[in-house]
């Protein structure tokens, strides 16, 4: 892997990046004057706040999401309460299941995430290897190497050592395998290699589970519970038609031990989720495949993985369902959706990878599973996840609650059913087992078709039959007088089933961020310059308007350049400062946004402005009926820029862009 | 007041509306298939998820409320994390002072709240007495009289009594200032008036104080602590220009005891707040008054309601400002933006009114604050706040910070203070008080200007003064050979103040649900087929597509104009199903979607398709084309119903609507 870089090519400066997002409000830390000024006991680091463009990006990002999907797709969107009783969570696994394995450091104090522990030391022992060995440690510039790699010892703090060829391909197949490990494993690996604390060297504890979850009574949620417990109303709703698809967009919480990486390791975020259910039988095909199926992916599955590898696999959707690598079309056709969402909102194609969950990362419920990550300088990131969790959901729900959450329809062709029926003569059944008739008749009527048949042959043969009674202490006797086994024929002319579901979940945060690095790049040798190359269609803010100077003369036709934008609905923003005008365009390059409506002394005198765009910084100039007509045009989408730059003059005095 | 009924004067029957509701989904209770089998142990009361409509509705509501409020007004919104640490609540004052009085009944162990049991009872006398005087108990049928009322015994089970005079005003002023009333105030009504538990006539104990925030290390929020937190970088990124306003929408929490009222008494939910930061020098006048100051609302100001009245004060804004009735510009601004937000949104304007606070329902430290609230057959509900609340919120941030949360501005002229000085000889003061020397100096120096004026007459004529030291047992004498206290003119350039904030702050929850009781009726004479008359700018689906029958030869067609809308970004459903077209229009009337598209064998034929407007069930007939742009125009605003129906011809066939 080549080290990370901007879209341009430049080495990526993760600090210089950070500093804009925060100088220009992106977000910030919450609570940050309590923090600074020591007024804040716990520990309520991972919370962060969105400022004006961060804020506007996101909403710009549920919006499409919500066109992309919800409307496109015709879903039904619920909005569930973030406050969810505890019952439902131990039902639903989230209880129980959702943890994490964290090492001790006795000296310290410090709780460590075992996994992670594990990547930040071997890589920073295979850096030290190739330092030793004389290759560039690649990436280091970016910090970016290795997958979810998090803040590590320094290559140069590292005693450069030649590791044996062998512990070289010995540590890169445990780092390929990190999240199939479970928490004795990661003990052994600890143990094994001598992982230590990297600050400080301490050893650290075997691994011992945490519970990721809040413990409050009424607790935090995933946005997905209701979704399952509205699952018989959605499909009366859906006036009984499979399959459908419901959809939550909600806050979610995490109990992060040791919040870090910014914004993608959080307690509080963001979640849309997707719950598409569907007939279990008949393969789960998708009437839509055909729109995705010769979309081409990068994909890293599970066998790859398994073999200690990450290279990944070109290839369209339709073959990996064909070749059974995606499990099936639905999945198949979920994943080539998310892939085109990723896209719309600007993030870029070649850092983009589909990887499959190995055994041990995935429930066991469920079929399989695929995450889409996005590269970024932390690592490869898990942005989405796809899996295919068969019944799991619907049935504990059901079990619990004694609600059938299933699907009944009319078959179009009655099915016969042979059944072992099982008749019983009450009036001589009573007198004799008295007190217990009632659980004798009961253990008799829960056998199954299976245990059936063959009574039904002793009972023929021997006259009499022996069956267990729970709460008896020995198996009763059942004579021929008194019951009868014999095979009929039933005719059921409705199917019913529970169905299947497929759930693709996405992290808006993790997104956002991974999207923000994707579009960050900086003018040819300045990397003072950062520019956020935002499509039009999330860009917090579409115009900036900007009069050449403070002067009065500009201020009546900025005010009603403004105004006329806005009663357009179009998100605009002037900027009437007195920086130069070259300072002013490049501070909203930071901020993203995409035109720049620019008002000089001639726009006083004849009306005419000038339109710049942000990535090209080109201009043209004309009257501002047409430059609306532009404007609008480019936010809808029926033009592109180049469009626009064909058919209006160029206008190439007073650029300030030097 | 007469009784509350529908738009068109029909009485208001709200077990058909909120049957309705539930049918429709709009919402639904939460977890009910955990609380109906009896899974839940803990009270989870009083939350509710939105199904399809009725999240579509409620994010429409609020993109509306973006583009009225945040776009429109140019405020920087903000996205802040729901968890907030108890620190800051504190600060806030949001853990010890949001708080109701509860009562307890001791036999059945109910908590009551204590200003709903008074209103509930002493309405139910009333209303027994005005049985028992042969008056007609008016808003009987829709249990809609009174403010605020809650589900209390029903007429016939009270016995008819008659009151005396007297009591029948005294009851009437109780009633009018119920909000003002702290605890033990209203543990004295409930004493003086024998008010106990309606269910069961239990005597019930003293109010105590309930907290309403729920109590977990890191809690809860209101989304507006993070925008007082965040100023300091708000009023930056603003390029330090005042006013300006920030916003937010999010959840928030309230641990309702004893949730009821449907969607109105809620453990969580929709907020979305404002703060307006406003010099407090010069009137807290506002640029864009002039544009709501004609506007007539419906005022109930304190003075009113102090007299035990509740008449409504017709009067513009202006006059309302003018005389001193709205305390400032500013706050009537809002008052107004807030009256034209809940209009667009389809609020009747005879069920809104602006009801001033009491002294005691304000927070001390207020300047002025008034509710829009909304009739409903539950009373006049608070659906909005509109506080002025001086410097409070930034003043005790920054206390306990010690951030100052300030404006710094250039003054145009210098102003020229005086001020007393204290110059201390230090060599002289040191020796003499030894360790106390810089108790001895912090202290002089801490004297306010006031303090030091007769100080320096003092000292100038007995050459001593006497000064209190912390920690020290005896006041202290310094004299004029170690001090001297001098007047010196200071010139300050800058100017330096806290903002105030005017803070409105919307209920979206209890917006939706009123809203929904403002658009409902039902046809002439068929109480069985509601209607919700929703604004198409908030309808949740805009177009309902219905083809005449199941007749497969529709099925392309149907498929193809759903695609063709979608691809136009306009929400809507097909409805295949084999129920008759009346009914089918009858179902999504009761969805509230404004505009149905019907396709018969003459669309088939020739293209041609018709288009039925919600309200008043009339059809025209035009090519698929000529509909599409009558339901963009309608959409978009730019046509009413009336323009369309005048311009396309009219189709009379096949209503439907019989």
């Amino acid at each position: 892997m080549a080290g990370f870089t901007t879209r341009n090519g430049d080495p990526f400066d993760r600090t210089l990046f950070e500093s804009l997002l925060k100088r220009r409000l992106f977000y910030t830390e919450s609570f940050e004057i309590y923090r600074t000024s020591g007024k804040l006991k716990g520990d309520s680091r991972g919370l962060y706040d969105y400022g004006p463009p961060g804020c506007a990006l996101q909403s710009n990002i549920v919006d499409l999401w919500r066109k992309h999907f919800v409307l496109q797709e015709d879903m039904l969107e619920l909005d569930c309460t973030v406050l969810t009783p505890e019952e439902v969570f131990k039902t639903s696994g989230h209880v129980d299941k959702f943890e994490d394995w964290m090492c001790k450091d006795s000296k310290k104090g410090d709780f460590l995430r075992a996994d992670h522990l594990i990547e930040t030391v071997l890589e920073a022992r295979l850096k030290g290897d190739k330092a030793a060995r004389g290759i560039a440690a690649e990436g280091d510039e970016a910090d970016g190497e290795g997958k979810k790699k998090k803040k590590g010892p320094k290559v140069s703090e590292i005693k450069a050592l030649k590791l044996e060829d062998s512990m070289v391909a010995e540590y890169e197949e445990v780092l390929a395998k990190i999240d199939n490990y479970d928490g004795p494993e990661l003990g052994q690996l600890i143990e094994k290699y001598d992982i230590r604390n990297p600050d400080g060297n301490t050893p650290v504890s075997p691994p011992v589970p945490f519970n990721l979850m809040f413990k409050t009574t009424v607790g935090p949620s995933k946005t997905a519970q209701g979704q399952f417990l509205n699952f018989k109303k959605l499909l009366d709703y859906n006036q009984n038609l499979m399959p459908f698809a419901s959809a939550s967009i909600g806050k979610s919480f995490r109990n992060e031990i040791s919040p870090r990486s910014g914004l993608l390791r959080v307690r509080e975020f963001l979640m849309a989720e997707i719950e598409h259910f569907v007939d279990p039988e008949g393969g789960k095909k998708h009437p839509k495949f055909h729109l995705v199926k010769d979309l081409q992916l990068s994909f890293l599955d599970r066998a790859t993985q398994l073999g200690g590898k990450t290279n990944l696999h070109k290839t369209t959707i339709g073959e990996a369902v064909a070749s059974r690598m995606v499990d099936n079309e639905t999945l198949g056709y979920f994943l080539g959706r998310i892939y085109l969402f990723l896209l719309k909102i600007g993030v870029d194609a070649n850092k983009v990878r589909f990887r499959q969950h190995m055994a041990n990362e995935m429930a066991h419920y469920a079929t399989d599973c695929w995450d889409a990550e996005l590269q970024t300088t932390y690592g490869w990131i898990e942005c989405v996840g796809c899996a295919d969790r068969s019944a799991y959901d619907l049935t504990v729900h059901s079990k619990k609650t004694e609600e059938p959450l299933v699907v009944r329809e009319s078959r179009r062709e009655p099915l016969k059913v042979e059944e072992w029926h099982i008749d019983i003569s009450k009036p001589k059944l009573g007198p004799l087992f008295k007190k217990n008739a009632k659980a004798v008749e009961a253990a008799l009527f829960s056998l199954s078709q299976s245990e059936r048949e063959p009574l039904a042959v002793t009972l023929e043969e021997k006259g009499v039959i022996s069956v267990r009674v729970p709460d008896m202490a020995e198996q009763v006797e059942v004579s021929k007088d008194l019951i009868s086994i014999v095979k009929r024929t039933k005719i059921e002319n409705v199917r019913e089933y529970i169905p299947n579901v497929i759930e693709p979940s996405f992290g808006i945060g993790r997104i956002f961020y991974s999207l923000l690095e994707h579009v960050y790049w900086h003018r040819a040798n300045d990397p003072a310059r950062g520019v956020l190359s935002l499509p039009i269609s999330v860009a917090p803010t579409k115009v900036l308007i900007v009069p050449l100077s403070t002067h009065h003369d500009f201020v009546p036709l900025t005010r009603k350049i403004t105004e006329d934008l806005r009663e357009l609905g179009i998100s605009c923003r002037a900027d009437e400062s007195s920086a130069s005008i070259g300072k002013r365009y490049a501070r909203n390059d930071e901020l993203g946004i995409p035109l720049d409506v620019t008002i000089d002394f001639d726009s006083v005198k004849d009306g005419t402005i000038t339109l710049r765009e942000r990535d090209s910084t080109k201009q043209v100039r004309a009257s501002q009926k047409e430059v609306f007509g532009a404007i609008k045009s480019l936010i809808s989408g029926e033009e592109k820029w180049e469009d626009v730059f064909a058919r209006l003059p160029e206008f190439l005095g007073q650029s300030g862009d030097d």
